[in-house]
C-alpha cells in the first residue's frame, strides 16, 4: 500500500468517479474512502475502518466479501485463458457452462443467454432486441418502450432513458423520444391516501391502459420494469400488480422486460424476482447477482417467441449486427459459476428469503412507530425505511434539509453503510444475502440509534 | 474439460453469441469453436489445434496471450478485494494508481479519467458528457455528432448509431436522429481516381464544412473519429487529414472526441494515435490495449477544457448523475496496471512500430502486385490487404461473392487468424504487439498462398 497522501492525491487529481460531485471532490472537500478489502458482510478501508456493508456494495456482492471460491476460480481462469471473444460461434468453457447454468435457473419459456458486462449494457441490448424483433415482424412503428417513474434501468443514453428518476435526466437531455414513463407501483406515495391496495394498482392499470391508448398499442414495443424498485425507493409492488399489468401486454401485444439486475438470482427469496410475482417476461436483464460483483459480466435472458424472431432474422439478414468486444468475458464467466455454485452450496437463496423477512420485519418493529417513519417496507433481503416530516398526513420532508442523507451519516459513524436513495428521504438496505440474525440486528439497532440522533 | 459434445450442445442451446448467424449456429452448421489457452500470438482450442492470431482477438489482446504477470495480478486483487464500487469518492488502490498511470500516459491537456468496461459504454459517457458540457455551457442546441462513414465507435443504440457501417444499423432503426455522418478518410476509395492525397483531403474538408453549414454549427457538439479507422476496413488517413480536420473544428468551436480503442496504448507505434497524428482532442476513448483484454475495462479520458465545465456543473447542479456500478472495477485496474507495465518493460510500443511496419511493408511487398489485390496499407501493428475484382478500374468483387471470407477461411487452414472485415473484401490484420519478424513473415506467406488459392 502507498502512503495515504499520495494515493489520496492521485485520486483528486486523476481519477473522474461516477455519482460524485466532481468539483468538491477535486477540491478535498468531499468524502474520499480507499477500499482495501472485506470479508462477509464487512469492508476495511486504508485507515483501518471496518463497516458492516448493509447494501451490499451497489446491491451486487451477494454473496459477501472475501470468499475464497471466487477469488480462486478468476486465479485460475486468468492463468488458464484470460481472454477470447465470443464472435462468431467462439466460446470458452466456462463461458458456455455458465450459460448453461443461467438457463438451468432462468424462470419457464427462456430460450438464450447473451452476456454482456453490466446492467446498463445488457438493456442496451434488450432494447436493440426488442427494435429487431418488431422489424422482423414487418411492424416498424412499434417501437415504443413504456418504463415507469422510478425505475432504474441505467445511466447510458437509452438505459438512462427508461431510468425514470431526475437526476438522471437533468442536463442530459433525457429522456430520449423513444421512452415513455408510466406511473410507479408506490402505493405509499398514491396519489389519494384513502385508496386501497387494489384501488391502487387499478389506478395504476387505468393509467397503462391511458397511455397506450393515448399512444397507440401499435407503436408501443415493450414494457419495463423491476420486480421490486430499487434505486427509485425500494418499492415491492402492492399485491396482485403483476398480474394485472401482464393482462394488459398481452391484450395489447406488448413484450415485458423484467430488470431483475437487483433481484436476480436470490435477493427476493426466489431464484428470480419473475417467478416471486409470478410475471411472463420475454426478456430478463441480469448483471450483479450473476457474479456477485467479483468481476463484471451481465446477462440478457431472450424468451423462446423473441428468440424463434431472431433466428427468423439471421436466416432473412445474415450475422446479427450485436457484440461487445468483452461479451462472455471468460474472467466474468468463471466468476459467475463459482458464485452461483456458492450460492446454492450456503443456501442463500434461502437465507435471503428468511433472515432478509427476518431484518426488514425487525426493522419495522423497531422503527414503524416512530412520528418521523412514514412506511418500512421489505421483500427478501431488501428493505426501505421512508421519512416523513409528518406521519398522519404523509408529509415529506423538503428536499434541501437532506434528512436521509443525515441518517445514513449518522449511521456510518456507528459502523453501518446505508444508502440514502437518490429521490426522497429513503433509507435503503439491500446486504450481501448471507446476512445472519445477528447482523441484522445490528443494522436495526444502529439505524435506531441514528434516526434518533437526527429526528428525535 | 467436459465432453466436447456435451460443451458444443449446451453451447448451441443456451448460448447467444456476439456477432453470430443465430439460426445456423443453433442449427449445428455454424463454425464453433472452443479455444481453452494461449501463449504469445498463439491461441489453442479444445480440440489441440493451435492458431496464429493475426487480430489479436478484436484487436485487444495487445501483449499476447499468456501473460503470468497480469494473471498473478488479477489473482492478486481478487483475493485482497475483488470489487467495491467508486461512487461518491470511493476506491481502490489499484483504480487510483491505474488513473495515475493512464494520465501519465496520456497526450498533453487531459485532466481526468473515468472507468467504464468496454469501448462502447465509454463511447456513450463521452456523448452524455458532451452533452452536458454544452447544457452548463447554455448552449442546449448545440448537440449532434458527427461521425464519419466506416467508423467504428459500438454497438449499443448511440454508439451503433456513430458507428458507420450498415451491419449495425440494418434492422435495428439506427443511426439515431442526433448522430449525423460525414466522409470517410478512404483515400483508396476516393471518389474520382485521379485525386491526389492532397486533392482528397480537400475534399473531406469541404464536405464537412458543407455539413456543418447545413446543419449550422451551433447545433453541432462535437466529432468523433478514429484515429486510424478500424472495423470499417483499417484505413490510415491521407497526408493531412487530421490537421486540416482539426482547423474546422476549432473555428467552429466543435469538440473532438478521438475514438482509440483500437489504437490506444501502443498499436501505432506511439501511445496514443492521438500523439501521432497531432490531434487536440478533448475526450479520448480507450478500452482494448488498456488491458490487453485480460479484463474488461474502458477508460474515457477527458481534456481539461470538458474537465473545468463538468465541475462548474457539480457546482451548480450537484452530484454527476453518470455511474456503472462496475465503472473502475478493481480487477479490470489490477489488469490495466500490470499490462501497462509489461508494455514499458517489453518495449511494446516501439515494436510496434518497428516490428508492424516491417510486417506491412513485408505484406505489400509480397502481394501489392497481385492483379487481384488493390491495395495493401498499414500503420504501426495495423495491416489491410483490399481485394478488388479489376485493379486498374478499381472495380470491387460483387459483395455475395465473399472473396474476403473466402481468403480468411483458407488462412485458417493453414493456421493463421486474419479478420474478414464487415463492409469490403479486406483482409484485416491487427495482431499483439509483440509479434516478431518471423510471426510477420509467417502471416504473410499464409496470406500469400491463401490469396493464390482462392483468386489464382
Amino acid at each position: 500500500m502507498l502512503t495515504n497522501d499520495k494515493l489520496a492525491e492521485w485520486d483528486r487529481e486523476s481519477f473522474f468517479h461516477p455519482s460524485t460531485h466532481l468539483a468538491q471532490f477535486a477540491r478535498g472537500e468531499a468524502a474520499q474512502r480507499i477500499v482495501t478489502g472485506g470479508e462477509g458482510v464487512f469492508i476495511q478501508d486504508r485507515d483501518g475502518t471496518r463497516l458492516l456493508d448493509g447494501f451490499a456494495g451497489l446491491y451486487c456482492v451477494n454473496v459477501g466479501y472475501g470468499r475464497k471460491e471466487i477469488a480462486e476460480a478468476i486465479a485460475d481462469q486468468a492463468r488458464e485463458l484470460s481472454y477470447y471473444h465470443a464472435y462468431a460461434g467462439h466460446g470458452s468453457e466456462a463461458s458456455i457452462t455458465l450459460a448453461k447454468m443461467v438457463m438451468d435457473r432462468a424462470p419457464k419459456g427462456m430460450a438464450r443467454v447473451y452476456f454482456g458486462l453490466g446492467g446498463s449494457d445488457a438493456n442496451e441490448t434488450n432494447i436493440k432486441l426488442v427494435w429487431y424483433y418488431n422489424n422482423i415482424l414487418g411492424r416498424p412503428e412499434k417501437k415504443k418502450i413504456i418504463s415507469r417513474w422510478r425505475g432504474y434501468h441505467g445511466s447510458g443514453l437509452m438505459t438512462g432513458s427508461l431510468t425514470g428518476l431526475e437526476l438522471f435526466h437533468k442536463k442530459f437531455d433525457l429522456p430520449l423520444a423513444q421512452v415513455i414513463h408510466t406511473e410507479a407501483p408506490y402505493y405509499y406515495r398514491r396519489p389519494q391516501l384513502d385508496m386501497s391496495e387494489a384501488d391502487f394498482v387499478a389506478h395504476c392499470v387505468e393509467q397503462l391502459e391511458a397511455l397506450i391508448a393515448r399512444e397507440g398499442a401499435d407503436t408501443i414495443a415493450a414494457f419495463i420494469g423491476e420486480p421490486v424498485l430499487g434505486t427509485g425507493g425500494i418499492v415491492p409492488p402492492p399485491a396482485g400488480y403483476w398480474p394485472a399489468i401482464q393482462k394488459v401486454l398481452d391484450r395489447h401485444d406488448i413484450l415485458l422486460i423484467s430488470d431483475e439486475v437487483v433481484t436476480g438470482f436470490g435477493r427476493l427469496g426466489t431464484m428470480f424476482g419473475s417467478d416471486h410475482y409470478g410475471m411472463k417476461p420475454d426478456l430478463i436483464t441480469s448483471a450483479k447477482g450473476l457474479t456477485s460483483a467479483y468481476a463484471p459480466l451481465s446477462a440478457s435472458i431472450v424468451g423462446q417467441r423473441m428468440w424463434d424472431v431472431l433466428m427468423q432474422g439471421t436466416d432473412e439478414n445474415g450475422v446479427i449486427g450485436h457484440g461487445w468486444t468483452y461479451s462472455a468475458h471468460p474472467i466474468g464467466a468463471a466468476a459467475g459459476i463459482a458464485n452461483l455454485k456458492l450460492i446454492d452450496e450456503l443456501g442463500l437463496v434461502k437465507n435471503a428469503g428468511e433472515t432478509g423477512n427476518y431484518f426488514w420485519q425487525t426493522m419495522r418493529e423497531a422503527l414503524g412507530d416512530h412520528p418521523n417513519v412514514g412506511e418500512v417496507r421489505g421483500e427478501g433481503m431488501l428493505c426501505a425505511v421512508e421519512l416523513v416530516a409528518e406521519k398522519e398526513k404523509r408529509q415529506f420532508f423538503d428536499a434541501s434539509e437532506g434528512k436521509g442523507a443525515k441518517v445514513v451519516a449518522a449511521m456510518l459513524k456507528r459502523g453501518v453503510i446505508a444508502r440514502a436513495m437518490p429521490q426522497g428521504d429513503i433509507l435503503g438496505f439491500a446486504p450481501p444475502l448471507c446476512l445472519t440474525r445477528a447482523e441484522a440486528d445490528q443494522i436495526v439497532s444502529v439505524t435506531r440509534d441514528s434516526v434518533a440522533e437526527v429526528l428525535g
